[in-house]
């Protein structure tokens, strides 16, 4: 196969996740069928599998993207921010900020997909618990930083916080979904600094 | 009808939106449907929609039967305690220890609708967001009755706070359907307690 070859194979691949994680975002990732996605791309069924061998296998490109695009969005430009409590509060803010956006175009897909694969065994429900833990991860991280930085008290508990900051970004996704309520992120934001002024190192 | 075929008809019907919900807490109430029912109940799909005009209204009854549970586990015995922090905390307490009961079934499923149903505009999603709209003025207002008793101070935020213990709420859920968590409970409780102390009046 010539280079140009795979790079356009590449490109009807790339098209094909970008069109099928939109359906899921509408639809849930757990109904989205090779069928569906074909229809959108104006492609066979044979098409469409000539690029992914399995629909779990689509479910999971799709996963990726939107975990990747969700990083891109949140984590990214957390990043350029100072270790510690800029940081953190950078990655809570762009969360709230990530839910809003996402609001309009039917909520988080991972999200959504939490819910739907929490009781279907296999690997999209593996990837999904991996996704959650690797994030889980990055907050407690986050947090941590912030003990270590000297802005908040050494005694303060990194998973518990996580806990609470975590269900802060919950809530606000659930008030957007259910309330179209947009002052859930300024709700978000006042409880992470309810959240922190608790460990909060005097001056 | 005789009283009797009244009550033999009932009867099935009630044994027909318990089996429903089994079904939808394992599979989701968005891919319930009336064959499946009808297969665990050994009747024809015509003997299920004899009872249930339509998929819709099987739906509706299964939201309804799971809602009461919820109220007769968490706000019934609640609502025993006095007003004010000792309600507030056994509602909070209540949900938590209901998750971690609905945790080996599949986890809450109206949690789950609401994620499967919210961009599925129609009277299921409109149920479901009528649901939690009364879930958040009942917490809003046990807050309010602590604030009114005395416990916490005139300037805390029911609103605000209904925010947060909720976020701990959903937070307790995705801990124990995501890592099957059980020590997700105690630490929803240790934030409820960071939550209230923030408000709490001295002694």
């Amino acid at each position: 196969m010539s280079s140009r070859t795979v790079s356009k194979g590449q490109n009807t691949r790339e098209t094909i996740v970008e069109r099928a994680l939109a359906l899921a975002v509408r639809g849930g990732l757990d109904k989205l069928t090779i069928g569906a996605v074909a229809e959108v791309m104006q492609m066979s069924k044979s098409g469409v599998f000539a690029h992914f061998g399995s629909r779990e296998d689509l479910q999971l490109a799709v996963l990726e993207l939107a975990t990747r695009r969700f990083s891109d969005e949140v984590f990214v430009p957390a990043f350029r921010q100072r270790r510690g409590l800029p940081r953190l509060r950078a990655i809570i803010s762009n969360m709230a900020q990530f839910y809003l956006q996402q609001s309009n175009a039917g909520g988080c897909v991972v999200l959504s997909a939490s819910m739907e694969f929490d009781d279907q065994p296999g690997v999209i429900r593996d990837r999904l618990i991996a996704y959650h833990r690797q994030m889980r991860r990055e907050l407690v991280r986050a947090v941590q930083m912030a003990v270590d930085s000297g802005e908040l008290r050494a005694e303060a508990d990194a998973e518990q916080l996580e806990f609470e900051l975590f269900g802060l970004m919950l809530a606000t996704h659930h008030h957007l979904q259910m309330f179209a309520d947009p002052t859930a992120v300024e709700r978000a934001m006042r409880g992470f600094d309810h959240c922190i002024e608790r460990w909060r190192k005097p001056d």
